[in-house]
């Protein structure tokens, strides 16, 4: 009898996510019937808004069950299909979860083109990654050139993603990072004006000597006090897309002390969640995705072996170890 | 030779404002020239913004000098016209600060109908107080029938205002006010469905009790854990207009600890500023002086007598000792 791994949640964290709060599986493989397809996974996405789905919070979708399979975006291809629209050797992203291989109906699944941009960049750039940081500039902040435009985690896969649209519609760009390698990443292969280093002891004056006359746009991922010195270089009217704040997902104290901010520089502050605006991911990833054809963005991945690897490899994401786009190579 | 009185500003508060802050002073009453006008104030209105604009810092406005006049919104009358648009005996308001008396040009200086509307109430609910409850609500919070709106220092000027504009457009309105007679008048007087005293200690409780569908919209005006415990409660998609945060105009640190809130419910949080938006006035002014002439709008004054109570009129403000406008009486 064939098998694949899969990789369930054991348990909810506490404090901290864990690797036991993990459970790797040796499941059959399944035989399929009419109307479905069998995919094998050849990249697992890992990304920060898994974290707060684990935990057993009011937020804007269910949690992840326990002794279900991780939830999470996929890219690989049709193995077996009894699928009128699908067939074996398909190119295929969906959410099929921290698995080998999964049986769909072709529902959330969607065929690519993977000759002029790799499968794995369909889960970061050209993916919800990439569709997250177009919808947050463009939709939200709605930058004009000249103006600058600030954004945190910025050698991230949404960060830098971003920094690269708001520089190609001609913004000064600040980008912030934790460590001197990521920030040299930053101005060097995505081009932002320039980056600083939040581990570096001196973020609110660093933040004020990178954006003299202020910041119009911020796009935030990581809240806290990286938050706090952003917002107190805002310009007045500035506007500020709050996209993650993954300093405070373990669940520790995240105060944010700046807030009077918003209301001395008139600011307009909108939290979002880009699974809620499909009606606009066609024409972001068509924009997304001839740019990165075009050679015209850049994008990094820190890529983990197997299907094991992937429970320390989220650990790590959320540390922040990784550069851009976090993957889980799984063939 | 005649004389008027009027309070300058003497030094910037350390921490809390003090009365020594302030100081009286007489001068004699000057000579108008052609194009001038010479108004007696009948009453000063005392608001939460001077608070600010006390301190030397960068905000929407210059700061208050010291010396000056102290900055502020007047009602009264002209008494002697060198200028062709006044006459003596027209009742006007305008920003003529803290003083018996005061030449004005005619710039800023508006004449109005006292027989209808009391004069004092050009200053609270027909001035800038209620055009800033109309503001937030009807272009922030754009509230419709059935929603939930939550206002906090909801027995104020601007609070008082903002819950009965939402009922009148067939919101469920839960007020957050300072002790228990603030919140029986809350209720009985300003018709607020409910109202939570946020000094009887169960703050987050209370409002959970008092909003069990969650809080659509949240007029804020101050901040702190006051704004926590409304964001706790807020639906998806609920829109939140900043107009003050006075729990922290003394300087000290007023974290904010629910801004994830704004995350997992993508919320919108506007702060804004009344006086930036003048083309309105005309329009929200209207509304409202026809609501309060035919008597579909309450409000409360309350009012210290003399020019030398204004500071600690002003101060027993900041402490929301006043419920209604605060308002200082001059003849």
């Amino acid at each position: 009898m064939q098998t694949y791994q899969r990789i369930v949640l054991a348990a909810r964290p506490q404090g901290g996510v864990a690797p036991t709060d993990f459970r790797l599986e040796t499941v059959p493989v399944p035989e399929i019937g009419d109307g479905q397809l069998l995919v094998r996974n050849h990249y697992l996405s890992l990304d920060p808004y898994m974290r707060m789905r684990i935990e057993d919070i009011k937020s804007y979708a269910a949690p992840q069950a326990i002794d279900e399979v991780m939830i999470g975006g996929t890219a690989g291809e049709v193995i077996a299909s009894k699928h009128p629209k699908f067939a074996a050797g398909d190119k295929v992203v969906g959410m099929l979860g921290w698995s080998e291989m999964a049986v769909s109906d072709g529902s959330m699944l969607k065929k690519v083109d993977s000759s002029q941009i790799p499968l794995s960049a369909y889960l970061g750039i050209v993916g919800m990654p990439g569709m997250t940081a177009w919808y947050g500039l463009n939709q939200i902040l709605q930058p004009k050139a000249g103006q600058t435009i600030a954004v945190s985690a910025a050698s991230g896969a949404v960060g830098s993603v971003v920094g690269q649209l708001a520089k190609l519609q001609g913004c000064r760009v600040i980008g912030i990072a934790g460590g001197k390698a990521k920030c040299q990443l930053v101005v060097d292969s995505f081009g932002f004006d320039a980056c600083i280093d939040y581990k570096a002891g001196n973020l609110f004056g660093d933040i004020k000597a990178a954006a003299p006359d202020g910041i119009d746009g911020l796009f935030e991922n990581v809240g806290g006090v990286v938050m706090d010195a952003a917002l107190n270089q805002m310009n007045p009217f500035g506007r500020v897309a709050l996209c993650g704040m993954i300093s405070g997902y373990d669940g520790q104290p995240m105060p944010v002390h700046s807030l009077h901010k918003v209301l001395s520089m008139r600011l307009m502050v909108q939290g979002f969640i880009i699974s809620e605006h499909l009606e606009l991911w066609p024409q972001g990833l068509s924009e997304i995705g001839q740019l990165v054809a075009a050679k015209k963005l850049n994008y990094r991945e820190t890529i983990a072996e197997g299907l094991a690897a992937a429970p320390e490899a989220f650990i790590g994401m959320l540390r922040g170890k990784n550069i851009g786009k976090q993957l889980v190579k799984l063939v």
